[in-house]
């Protein structure tokens, strides 16, 4: 105070913000390595490069699990236990539950005001599914809905970066024209979303058809025990050409060989190709070797999320945590919103 | 305590509830008699018999006047300002806006799951209006969920009774079949709405056609001032067969007796017949008697209006206890409804 001469101090460096991400998992059962290897495993490596948010969407599970709702909530639950346990990090990203953060749906009813029906008539999974979802009775206005929940998702966390497989860039393009509607209209500026272009491995069911809790071919992230995975590796269908031991095969035409891609390590696989090819190694040599790198990386995990579940209070507390962080961005969010606007809450 | 031997204090006699009614009257800019006739008049009625939930409800107005939302919020202010100055008493029934009350759009959002599309796609005032929605703009997917939203704002409250107009029975059954579905999807019980039939007079505008503000044909309620409704009335129509003072005239082809029906008494109303079918007396001396009831029964709602528009603090203290005891039902609503899905808040 007496000493006016002395410099002022000097604004402390803000440190450059990073890029901000989001992502979510529709809630419709438990997971399946299809999920691990479509999101999660991405999600472990983007929460260090990125401010991330990731969330458990039971809106969305809702749309088509409407006529079972009581599942969703211990399947939410489990659900980021599940992230938890193969590497999400609550320290270091936003980990939240759809339903608890109203403003995604606040942020969707204000959307719905400016989109187009024919923007949501034209989307190919709505057209192309009309047939199945009377079908299945989900012919209704929440799932044709769907796609302007999805721009809420994403821009009440003003996220500029979405990872997705090549198959869904243009889902996120009816969000990228909401946002940009939006701005236009109430000369705002929310950031348009961008797809963040990810490799995803090809994940087939235990049987070579696609993945899918219906054909009872699907392999369970921690679900399933180290005697389940056994069980099910034995059952996966080979090379149809190797009929007996001594018959050479051919890895490319196994789905075991598949799994080998994703679990098991470049010696191991080099081990597969050559025993395969050369009738080196029997089929129940291979399914062996990738039983147990199955059960080296679900290990952990399995017991990880367990203990989770285990301990309730802990696991709602970093659940009511990340709720917390998450609506205190999306509210910021609203907040600009309804500025932009010149809609005030009150 | 002592004594044990003394009659257990019988159990106060519970008031005989009364049954519960919903209305709303969507934002869309300043009231005009069009609106009192058709609603407000009636409310006031209402509110002695029956339990009132009545809004203000301003997300249906977003869902045309997306594009000058700033408008919004004053209109919203202004018509519960409004409903107070023209007898609606906060101390009979309960008052809300819609947006305040967040879970009009989260049990929107549980019935949009639950409405197939070909309820919605079948609704006439959808079907009918395709065409003069896209030129207007508003051909979005908000107009086209309207009615889900609508039967949201009834079922929030448990209301049984919704008082429409003959043409508007329609309008009422959607609501009630998405209630129905509900409450078989989930074996609930939430109480389904039934119309409550209101005559309600034919208001046409100053020129003889449909009132609307676009073809400035319009009485405001309260907006005008005295000299503005004198002003209006001598424009107004008259029978076009009556040319000379002298000619006699038919009042049922005159606007003006129109006015009278609605707010002159049966006296001033015979005074007008013979006065017109004799030519006993001018369209003048007709119009001045109008213009005179006219400002007889507005300007007490005009200076009580303005008193309350004056007073911002007082006015923003009845919204806030109105929207209070709003969200307090409504949040037992949604108790009910998630108890009923088995679907917990967390």
């Amino acid at each position: 105070m007496s000493d006016v001469t002395q410099a002022a101090p000097q604004a402390p460096t803000q440190p450059v913000r990073k890029p901000r991400v989001m992502s979510g998992m529709r809630v419709t059962g438990r997971l399946h390595i299809g999920h691990y290897f479509g999101a999660l495993q991405n999600w472990v490596q983007l929460q260090d490069e990125y401010e991330c948010f990731f969330g458990a969407m039971d809106w969305h599970g809702m749309t088509t699990a409407y006529k079972s709702p009581k599942e969703i909530a211990p399947w939410t639950r489990e659900m980021i236990a599940e992230f938890i346990a193969w590497g999400v990090d609550p320290e270091k990203c936003t980990l939240f539950v759809q339903s608890q953060i109203p403003e995604h749906i606040e942020l969707f009813m204000i959307f719905a005001n400016i989109t187009p029906m024919g923007w949501l008539e034209r989307v190919n999974t709505w057209k192309d599914a009309v047939e199945e979802m009377k079908a299945t009775d989900t012919h209704n206005l929440g799932r044709f809905a769907y796609p302007v929940l999805q721009a809420a998702d994403i821009a009440i966390y003003r996220a500029q970066k979405v990872p997705v497989g090549a198959d869904q860039v243009s889902h996120l393009e009816i969000s990228r024209e909401i946002v940009r509607r939006f701005n236009h209209l109430y000369k705002a500026k929310l950031p348009e979303m961008n797809p963040m272009l990810t490799e995803i491995p090809l994940v087939t069911g235990l049987d070579g058809r696609k993945m899918s809790k219906s054909y009872g071919n699907t392999l369970y992230l921690t679900e399933d025990s180290e005697k389940d995975l056994k069980k099910k590796v034995n059952l996966m269908v080979t090379d149809p050409a190797r009929v007996r031991r001594e018959d050479v095969g051919e890895p490319s035409k196994c789905s075991v060989y598949g799994y080998h891609k994703l679990y098991s390590t470049a010696e191991d696989l080099q081990w597969v190709e050559a025993g395969c090819r050369s009738a080196g190694i029997g089929c129940g040599d291979c399914k062996a070797r990738l039983s147990q790198n199955l059960e080296k990386i679900s290990a952990g995990p399995r017991e990880k999320k367990k203990e989770l579940l285990n301990n309730p209070t802990q696991l709602d507390s970093i659940i009511a945590a990340g709720c917390a962080k998450a609506r205190k961005e999306a509210q910021k969010t609203l907040d600009i919103v309804r500025s932009s606007m010149k809609w005030p809450e009150k």
